[in-house]
């Protein structure tokens, strides 16, 4: 059985689900709290992080963009990345852009604070970076904007895993209520696009007891 | 031509750098201080981060890993990656751990407070983040020395893309002579090895004026 350590508010691991999704691979989910550092888990993977993918031959794959090549690489029927090589880098680009620039800039400061903080008990939130995390979301909605009035999807003519990034993270955020989508509807047609594809809605019934969605999270006319 | 826009002490460049080298291509080195967002430079790379490569066909690639799986897939002459879907998915996580992990547990800490703060007169250096920068890098020579205790190179029998991450990071901070490899004689052994090769020559030159590297750092018998 394939089987994905994962956590589930994790742009991370959302990513790798959503990719395994699109392939129409079949997984089974566990849920691990990473920042516990469990000696099961820290075999698996040193770096003590989710997403580890165990794939059913055995390998033990780790850190989200090298479990998503393998995948395009060794899954090759439903294709997420274009076979251009510099179309390809584009995607990658705009893959890496989200991962850590959306990441560092916007997820950090708003789902780390507000959510994880509370879930590790690991201290009060920092009003300075959520405010920084409300700031810098309309700089990155912008960018989507920009790219989708000029491309079917953020790398080009095909939905690729550029698009499954850029959601990834979208998505954790929208769990908090703090995307503005009235201020960006070109955005928001975008990802209400991708929300509407049957591979997202496992992400949406995720729900955390005390700490439940805001209801246009898995509205898919939000 | 082809053209590198770089920075010099930045290991994501010192990656592309020490990937087209191995290879064999010939490009011409454009310095950019990415900080300063220069008009021309956000053309080419929204998000204002070296390296940029121009490749000849006049394909511009931001973000080192996509610029070097693009080298990967277009110059296909001199290997980087193993073949195996699995073992690339090994060199590819331990890619993303010098990459993420140890530039921001220990090149952060260290070349951006102590170098890049001053280049780019940015403030005083935080000492708690020095500090910080010197007690994680023994970790991370531990994991080479455990890596190559059990394998010719760090993902496996071949040198990879995985020795040039790692290489780069620590090049970097070696600059500053913050690498304690006396207290690590295994990973000196693999370091030494990499830094023999004349692929790594060009970057054993480098020099800051009113900086310059101590003596061990060009030295191949430090």
């Amino acid at each position: 059985m394939r089987i994905l350590y994962h956590f589930w508010i994790s742009p991370a691991c959302r990513k790798v689900r959503l990719a395994l999704n699109e392939k129409g691979l079949k997984y089974e989910l566990v849920v691990e709290k990473d920042w516990e550092r469990r000696d099961g888990f820290l075999a698996l993977n040193p770096a003590s992080e989710v997403p580890v993918l165990e794939d059913e031959n055995g390998a033990v794959l780790a850190d989200s963009q090298a479990i998503v090549e393998y995948l395009e690489e060794t899954y090759e029927d439903v294709p997420l990345l274009p076979k251009d090589p510099s179309l390809k880098a584009e995607a990658r680009r705009l893959i890496a852009w989200f991962d850590r620039k959306f990441q560092t800039e916007v997820t950090d400061n708003l789902v780390e604070e507000k959510l994880m903080k509370r879930l590790m008990r690991a201290g009060t939130p920092n009003t300075a970076a959520i405010r920084a995390g409300h700031h810098n979301i309309h700089y990155h909605l912008d960018y989507i904007s920009y790219l989708t009035e000029r491309r079917s999807w953020l790398a080009g003519d095909e939905f690729s895993l550029a698009d499954i990034a850029a959601a990834a993270q979208l998505s954790a955020v929208d769990y908090l209520g703090d995307v503005p989508w009235e201020q960006h509807p070109t955005a928001k047609i975008w990802y209400s696009r991708i929300k509407s594809r049957p591979t997202f809605r496992p992400l949406l019934a995720d729900n955390l007891p005390g700490m439940p969605a805001p209801k246009h999270y898995a509205d898919l006319d939000f």
